[in-house]
């Protein structure tokens, strides 16, 4: 059957251009994000659990951990949390299969344990955490869609967006928090895991806000946080100037008031530990960023199954998309891809695949069409390997 | 002080005459909705008990609520909740001020089922739902600011989004769901609450896909069901037209399989009785709808303090500026607004305050700028109407 | 068969000679007896919906009801919850049966919240109390005792423990706070429901403690409060003295300390409402007593399924059987009855029916003996009376 | 002051006398014994805590544990928990004193976690349980109470009961628990931490009916299940007739049918894995046991703190009592002690302080109350040793 694909010539001011550009990323210990990489450490977890018992991946979908916050004593040299957080992990999974049981909630309990041990690395599981898990069952008509050969058919009428390329902008958001994480943490434990990075463009100058939760009991004293918060924003702007020609400033928790020694310090690395809470689907969306000035889906990506969730699926699936568009089709400057399922219809046969291309100037419009649309014909021909990615943890959800 | 307001000539292809525009909107008893529904009736029940306990909104945030699925068993005619839905309100809110205690947990409580009694109004709160309430305490430098004369000061470097006009489309989608809960259900009561409209214009075709939760009790057998479908089909296609020229279809539950019994049948009228967890901001912006083809924000709007937070605020303010601009100022085919907070600093001077406007063709984009400027700044002056706008319920949250 | 009976004449000190005898009734009020309550009511509830949608009592024990105290601001003439008591319903309960599915969670939390309503009347379910629910599935294998038409065999190797008569202080406490509750505070509105009655006996000395929380709005002030307390105190003497010729003193709430102002005041009537966590099985045994003097089981009677749960059957059955023993047979003073069942046995074959006779003086044993064990053989014979007594609501557990 | 102390005789058939004699024991890991030891492990801890930062115990009681059972699928040489046990700590403490916080609930979860860890050993913490907390705080006019120099005030009304020596099925139902735990798991992993001792005496013939939840995975099979059965049986038998010359039979899993494959395995050593909720104080007495024949409190003695709450003091101390008169005091046969507190006074000060002695027979019973007083009088002059052996963890409270 042929796919409903549209191919349009958008014509806008390229991102590059307009004056004012707004980019954010939550880090990984940014409550939102803990949410959503719990949701899809549980929904991973369930697919690996469903296919070692059962052979296929069963319906599932818990993408809607919520965290509340606790209360928390950070101290410079130690520090302690008073009120653990509590997280309650949601969602629908099926429990029996054809006589078989899934110890669903015993897996989504163990594989959130693990996440947070493996990712909020200053957090002490034993006393400043509680997870708690409410898993329903799934409805059973939903069951039979994951139990067959064809493409799986969309549970409900929803869209996925994605664009391509990352403008500078973007980039740099990016990867700031990543290196953050990655690498200079490696070096200096005393950065925490839950860094917001706030990039605002205002014509060629580029200022980076970022608020990172300090690790307490790994910085001496305020000298010592200062001298931290001074190689954070050094090593933020070298980071940003591989990215660009413009001026960058970074500022590092410009809340601080050094003064009345009120400044952002933490026990745990995250500020769920002192009244932040958290949700999933709230913060990043499934390309790492927020966005404002580009198309965006609401649909949570992180929990959700990879089978036939539209909101997880054609949010990943048109961010591919896009990218590859940018990497096989000459001259296109931008792309933007919107897929909207219908419900019942299988996932390859989107009500329709649209594509906003921005393309260089005096280019040949057509041949562009045609490239954009091959591309995502083809992608939509192999919709399920954007399942077995996520499966195999190959596509990051926020 | 001088505001960093920043309008800009958008060169975009207006919506109207994009090929492609989406547009959702999720109902009142939609999962998402109820949490975002709930979310704001707590906030709004604290700040009326602060004032009339402290005279001044205390530091509150409750913008987390958690819906967990219950099990249902519906029939014509009848029907049951099998496993009550479960609710969490989770937030923050001052308990203690000035040796008063406010009975914050009390509070969101009664508002909770208060706003459930009011409004998912085929449910019955003794045995279909389970309200529980974890509200932290705020930390304690917060509090003070909303003890203060002058400006609050943003509680985070965070942005808000808004803009107008809506499309045809966006009206149609907003006003169909408004209008067959407010007129066509007070007439055929089996209409659920939980209705989702997805809008779809490829060019001059306009689709609307309905979904809707009906309510078994109010509806004898299928024959009546699928009368009822055809009925809100005619009344939904009538009430686009009266904003088009385009071609309309209306589709109710595509995923009905009538010949296998299988209908979206539902003893409370939301799908979050089976299956549908729901929680805040996942669903409309402020504006009431999800318009991927729109600048967005993904900070929530419901259940914050309407003080000194950012992500309602500004999502607000936005949202009330761009309407205006359209009113005040001619020729401004489209406008998108930004703001941008920066923490720390009084909440009417944003870092940026970011106009993009899609003059008429011809225009003097000098004069829009100027009378655009103006009425940002105007807002701005006036922010903390926006405060007494929603204590007083004044504006919607989604 | 023959049942393993055995009645033994006991040599003790009759009670009422003792020097000292001490007894305690927690009221319906008292944290624990509104665990107990709500356990009960749920079960019943159950048992009622398994009868009316599958004409026999499933499987299900509800008998583990947390309450966990709320805080209150008390204040005569008003006063508010702060934070409400939070009630968790907990349990197993069958959940579908030959394909009919039953709302236990429903039904339980309805029935909870009815009971409330209707027994701690001064309670605000919509603001001050929150009832939440975890009701498991009951493992499969005990399903199939309840749908036999033989005597069920017993769920444990369990006992039960009753005796007969009430001594006249064992009287006279419960008799206070049966009639506090339904007679005086028709008239004194001001008395709460939670009511706990302390009698001690030392020699001809009766002195009864009664710690009662008052309910503030219907109290004006201090004096109001004072006057209700010797109001209660003049009714419960007069009461114990229609009961017996010994001295007796009541004490009402002497933990008061009315020149600071700190008497034992309340919103709701219950000490739940302020630091008073409460459970199943902590309180009363099923003769509505605590009693240290004689012999007691530590089963909980509340909640329990009353098909083949011994720890609800045999304790009930003990006590009814000790009652019809002082009844029917001439020249006993004083009988103790322990039931111990053995897992897997039908209930009517107890493993020993012992039951402990202190005779008048002088009486023929054998006589005594033959005509006790011929109570206990009837009941025994009759065993299922017991439920059906339950299920009618006949028989108080606490 | 002097003490309201008095001693009677007590006319009583002695315990070994009679005909019939019931003893239980809840083993560590029955479901409420499981309760018992987290509310004592986390008052305990709460004890240490408060020492170390305030230098007094503070105000706290942490006895109301809720364990909601889960769902399991056991299975010889393997098997795994399905849905998680969960665990609600449920008490009062004090969070905040002096401008000091404490961490309560964090130390509370921590405790509990540790507490699980090293004795329900064959429980996976990071799958099979999830604990959850609720503390709330004190109310603040008991909180001064703690703080003072002189002996602490009764916090209520109550009493507290006591018996010794021990009888022959009394020594026998403890150590079979305790050895079997302590001893015989050692060498055979296979038995599970929940064991429960039910122990008759019918004249001069013991028996002992055993219930164990064995381990699944230290068991190849039906045989080796069976072998274990017999070398425990053995060993109690061996075990029991070291302390009595009666007959004496040992009945393990009688419930079994290994015809159809049905015995008491388990996943993790407790039924609390499937369907057996526990909470606190519905076990054991504090001497380790449920003796329906002797006097009982009905008041739990775990998770009470050990300062002035007389439900875990008086219990304690009356057990201490009356051991130390049976050693002290010459021809004592029996001994029951009861202490009866009066709200508001000094805990060395019981309203009265009773012992029913049972002299040998010929005895001087002057003498006897002579010195049986002076041990009581003694032991209330130094009632505060009681709360430090509890604070040092030398008293079992289960």
């Amino acid at each position: 059957m042929v796919r409903n694909i549209k191919v349009e010539h958008l014509v806008e001011t390229p991102i590059e251009k307009q004056q004012i550009e707004l980019v954010e990323r939550k880090g990984i210990g940014h409550p939102d994000s803990i949410a959503d990489g719990l949701a899809e450490a549980v929904s991973r977890a369930l697919c690996n659990e469903y296919i070692s018992k059962c052979g296929v991946v069963l319906h599932h979908n818990t993408d809607e951990t919520q965290i509340v916050a606790g209360r928390s004593n950070p101290q410079f040299g130690g520090g302690e949390v008073i009120q653990p957080i509590y997280t309650l992990l949601v969602g629908r999974a099926t429990k029996e299969f054809e006589g078989v049981e899934i110890p669903a909630e015993a897996v989504a309990l163990s594989a959130a344990r693990d996440y947070v041990r493996n990712t909020i690395v200053d957090m002490d599981l034993e006393r400043d955490m509680i997870v708690d898990c409410k898993l329903g069952t799934g409805s059973s008509d939903l069951r039979d869609v994951f139990n067959r050969d064809r493409v799986p058919v969309a549970n409900d009428t929803s869209f996925g967006v994605g664009h391509a390329p990352f403008s500078e902008l973007e980039q740099i958001v990016y990867g700031s928090e990543r290196k953050l994480i990655t690498d200079l943490k490696k070096k200096i434990p005393g950065i925490g895991t839950d860094i917001k990075v706030m990039g605002l463009r205002d014509g060629d100058d580029i200022s980076l806000t970022i608020c990172c939760g300090m690790v307490g009991r790994h910085i001496d004293d305020m000298s010592h946080y200062i001298s931290i918060k001074e190689e954070m924003a050094d090593y933020v702007t070298d980071l940003a100037l591989k990215h660009t020609e413009r001026n960058v400033t970074t500022l590092i928790n410009t809340a601080d008031n050094i003064r009345c020694g009120s400044v952002f310090l933490t026990v745990t690395g995250t500020s769920a530990e002192m009244g932040d809470d958290g949700s999933v689907g709230r913060g990043n969306r499934c390309n790492g960023l927020i966005t404002p000035g580009r198309p965006m889906s609401m649909e949570a990506t992180s929990g959700k199954n990879p089978i036939n969730h539209i909101g997880k699926i054609y949010n990943l699936l048109s961010t591919q998309m896009a990218r590859d568009i940018v990497k096989a089709v000459p001259d296109v400057q931008d792309v933007h891809i919107r897929l909207l399922s219908q419900i019942g219809m299988p996932i390859d046969q989107p009500l329709v695949a649209s594509a906003h291309v921005i393309p260089e100037d005096g280019v040949n419009f057509a041949s562009v069409r045609a490239e954009t649309e091959s591309v995502i014909d083809d992608w939509l021909s192999n919709v399920t390997k954007i399942t077995d990615m996520v499966i195999k943890g190959e596509l990051d959800t926020f």
